[in-house]
């Protein structure tokens, strides 16, 4: 397979790709809340009750009728007779009536007819009494029953992440087990004759294999589960046997390295071996990046990643993560914080591909600038030492002091 | 146990508490690279070899001799004699001498004597022998030994919490396993007559428990491990009974809920029979977060925090997280992202109290506003709908449109 003979813009790839795949969630499992932090909620969660359910105390006091209060002062102090006691958990077996009160600690449920708290600080207790300095007003000192959610209300919608808080509010509902999507399995297929895992010693030109553990990290950090299929040398027969086992296996299908026009390289043709409609886009005009593959193969998506691991690096995050993130079932606006505003600290200029360069932050007089970090697509420690990627139109020239959006990695 | 004589500041009180206990990490491990994203580096990581290894050709071409090229043009294109061919991952047996070229794959190791690369679309192969049409300069399509790291250099500092491109680094350079810090456990005791844990139905006035959730999930993202120890009535005995369990077996102890000065409140009671020094702040002048107790027993640290739900939360952000962080062994400075500066969307005004809002974040007229949300600390709603947090000094009165830092949550 030839290939390269017209390359597709960054945004003609997306198109052409979103016409033949329209990424659906993979499915979803029921999880105790407990196993749910940074899971993505697959149901939407109404209460099924008030919360809290009853008026509670937010301090320590008596529960008053406000109205018994209301000319109270330290020269003419409101005395009341107490009715009982409100015990932590336990049902309040009593009402207060005109001119009673009631002991509460911090969280208790107000007895009837209460519809205030004085703190214990300021009143007098004289044995079956207490006398009250200042007037209460209604609600005083009182969370309200349904103050933080009423019975039937939407609490969280599907496609959100939980974070702790969001386990916190299903807790409280009583909703210890959520349905949360399944995190879809992405095969990731290294190849190349040159490759050798870390811990096993180099031989002639041989190079260690970087690309399965950036990829694994990326895809675990974007929801998905990452299965890496080892090495396989640039051999047609043995490439497609293992990419069919990985396309059965998994949900998507990452297949690195060797998808350039060379002699050797193998994978366009094993792609094009998985099914139809087979590869969509060979060839992007980006940089890093440009011998991408994007392909659907029997209705799951396949990406041949270039071998060069800063190359992989953009492309994921340029074209695979959007994809995979849809299948994780995300659907949140992107929160606040993945993007920052910079300045470049020296002019950039572009040619023909749009460019995707790393840059470092750096605080200075106050602004945030964008240093670009020297080294091409094969030089690891650009990724190592960035703090976000920032993108630079095809054919442009931008000026130190230019103010650019750094895409911060997570 | 009386308290509350004197309110420390929040700053008096982290003092105060370093007095008492300096963090250190709780141990390390040794984990394959597969297993450590995320993790924090216990080890300073030396480059073994040189990355890349040996020169290496970035197109598919011909490596040459650049002098041989120094006079090429179309018209007087250079003829050289294909000496040989380099295979990816094969030792390259053959040099180059003066006329002569070989046929390199990208990624491919350079022959010796050869110091550029001609890409092949800008060659003419007739039999043995290529024609070159224009000058290449030394290194032209190269990437040389080291570039990437030299043998020696240290490429990642203890402390940094792995992120993808760490890993791939270190996998290139043949670090199969890392020595990482082991996860401090974090143990959660919840006391409180009126808990009942989600999925079990309430009876009088009790509630479901929210805190076990909530703090699991802070202690998960800060890089501890949470142990639930349960939900403990208001009894000193059962209480210290299971503080003490907690205490053997974990590295960090959080006691939730009844650290005010009510009658039952058995909290500080159980934590002072911990061990020495005990209890060296209780009461913070913090809103939310006043009854806040900090321990330390037997070296280790131990947290009483309020029982409402949004007032753990944010004595968690603001003293145990920093705290555990340190324990857990992370060593980075903050990195960009964690903070936005926002202006207020209404006037903000604080008593004698340092005050911990919840803000959501709303983009408007090319400015980041930030809306206090309503709720006290019994609300958890707030912290749901909350993208982050912003300290306001007491005493103090922020109008409308004032700059603020917001803390994004996680």
């Amino acid at each position: 397979m030839k290939a390269f003979t017209k390359l597709l813009t960054p945004q003609e790839a997306r198109d052409v790709f979103a016409r033949a795949y329209s990424p659906v969630p993979v499915g979803a499992e029921r999880l105790s809340l407990a196993h749910s932090l940074r899971r993505v909620l697959a149901q939407e969660v109404r209460a099924s009750s008030d919360l809290p359910a009853f008026d509670r105390s937010t301090v320590d006091g008596y529960a008053v009728r406000s109205v018994d209060t209301g000319r109270a002062s330290s020269g003419t102090p409101a005395h009341l007779q107490v009715a009982g006691e409100v015990f932590m958990g336990e049902p309040v077996q009593f009402a207060i009536g005109a001119g009673q009160a009631a002991r509460i600690p911090t969280g208790g449920m107000l007895p009837e007819g209460a519809d205030a708290v004085v703190m214990q600080e300021h009143v007098v207790r004289t044995g079956g009494a207490v006398s009250v300095e200042r007037p209460a007003r209604a609600r005083d000192n009182v969370v309200s029953r349904g103050a933080d959610i009423t019975s039937g209300e939407v609490i969280i919608r599907p496609g959100r992440r939980l974070r702790p808080q969001d386990l916190g509010l299903l807790a409280g509902l009583d909703v210890p087990e959520v349905m949360v999507y399944r995190r879809p399995r992405v095969a990731i297929i290294v190849t190349g004759d040159e490759l050798v895992p870390p811990g096993r010693p180099l031989r002639g030109s041989q190079i260690h294999d970087m690309n399965t553990y950036t990829l694994s990290g990326l895809i675990d950090e974007a929801g998905g589960v990452a299965n890496a299929y080892g090495i396989v040398p640039d051999n047609l027969a043995l490439l497609v046997e293992r990419a069919k086992l990985a396309h059965r296996e998994c949900e998507m299908l990452i297949l690195v390295g060797g998808s350039s026009v060379g002699e050797k390289d193998v994978v366009a043709d094993a792609i094009a071996a998985l099914g139809a409609p087979g590869i969509v886009v060979h060839g992007i005009s980006i940089r890093p990046g440009k011998p991408t593959i994007l392909a659907v193969a029997g209705g799951k998506p396949v990406f041949g990643l270039p071998g060069n691991v800063v190359s992989a690096m953009v492309i994921f995050d340029q074209f695979v993560r959007p994809v995979l993130q849809a299948m994780a079932g995300v659907g949140e606006p992107p929160r606040p914080g993945q993007t920052v505003l910079a300045r470049l600290t020296r002019k950039v200029a572009t040619g023909d591909r749009e460019d995707h360069i790393r840059v470092s932050l750096i605080e200075r007089t106050g602004a945030v600038w964008a240093a670009p970090l020297p080294g091409g697509s094969a030089i690891i420690t650009s990724m190592v030492r960035a703090d976000g990627l920032v993108t630079i139109p095809a054919n442009a020239t931008l000026d130190e002091g230019a103010e650019v959006e750094v895409r911060l990695l997570p």
